[in-house]
């Protein structure tokens, strides 16, 4: 585990990498220079070897990058070599869409269990994962020793069940409601506000597009 | 509109502005001062007036900003004022979330379309919108003016429709496969790479709290 602090800018791209070092992995290429993969992933050189540098620079200048050890070390350094237990929160479409994600599983993130305070949703299962009342709630992640609770629930009931969730254990919140979480210090949050993507899209259409005016 | 270019990182906040404008509104807050807002929305108050200078400001000094005239400014620069057509291309969970979501109405986005390659899903009903078979794709992109396509695919399948979205006539992608799609300029793409966001947790998770090794 590296030492300095390391911004959120330059961990947001990590994923981007280890996405495109996988592709090449599974292609069978071996090696890759700063100024090949600049050219696939529209990023410049220096750019990358900027962002390498902050983990200590991986490569070989000249010979260019291993690329199933880069691959490998990028995923550790994203912690995927731990595994982690997740429960999603919200048995609606898109609490059973990300249930369905089987590539989390491949990541190390765990599906253990599923809840809604709907009674009939209860019993359903997911992918073997069946969906439990909220009253179960707390004492399913002490149990099982749930590191994450992905939310997939109305902004109010989100914000309502944050003090339970770290009470009891939670160490993260991937966060799909419409609003932003107040955790303690040392709780992990990752939102995504899909309205708030769309909203940049729409600015984007609007501003180097053109839209139909109402 | 606004003549000059506005870095992306600005524009990526703005959503974030607008929510919380919207919530002072409905609680019926008629002005509110950058330092206030700076508290509410845990920024800087700097930062807040450098943002809104990008777009003349807005502002009385001294006086404070007035929430519902913000909210629209900052709604119209977003292009909300404006009306889209959008299709979802896709109709598992994930596609049949995003077809529920009414507040994309609310917003001036327009549900018109959905698609998928599955015939057993052909004839489905998504919020009153039927699941159409992909050979009538091109056609309807046309006849329905349709301006944004929601990919909700797996990465190969996106990376094959994008030529035929893009001779359609459409302007936009809101693009949930795990792929960088290449498109002409002036198409817009806005990504939401779910993998990426969770791995960002993880790296969070594995840094700042405690993961378990396997």
């Amino acid at each position: 585990m590296v030492d300095k602090e390391i911004s959120q800018a330059v961990i947001g791209r990590l994923p981007r990498y280890f996405r495109y070092l996988g592709e090449l992995k599974d292609e069978g290429v071996e090696r890759i220079s700063s100024q090949e993969l600049s050219e696939l992933m529209k990023v410049t050189a220096s750019q990358i070897r900027q962002d390498f540098n902050n983990f200590g620079g991986f490569g070989q200048q000249g010979y260019g990058y291993n690329v199933e050890y880069l691959y490998n070390e990028v995923g550790k350094i994203l912690g995927l070599d731990h595994q982690y237990n997740f429960i999603i929160i919200g048995a609606g479409n898109l609490g059973k869409a990300l249930g369905n994600y089987l590539n989390f599983e491949r990541r190390g993130f765990l599906f253990k269990g599923m809840f809604d305070q709907k009674q009939e949703l209860v019993g359903q299962m997911v992918r073997g994962v069946p969906v439990m009342s909220m009253d179960r709630l707390s004492d399913f992640i002490r149990e099982n020793q749930i590191d994450i609770a992905v939310l997939t629930i109305p902004k109010t009931s989100a914000v309502g069940l944050v003090d339970e969730l770290v009470e009891s254990g939670i160490k993260a919140i991937w966060n799909f409601a419409h609003v932003d979480l107040n955790v303690p210090e040392g709780i992990q949050v990752e939102n995504v506000h899909l309205s708030d993507s769309l909203m940049k899209l729409s600015y984007n259409i609007s501003r180097y597009g053109e839209g139909k005016k109402d």
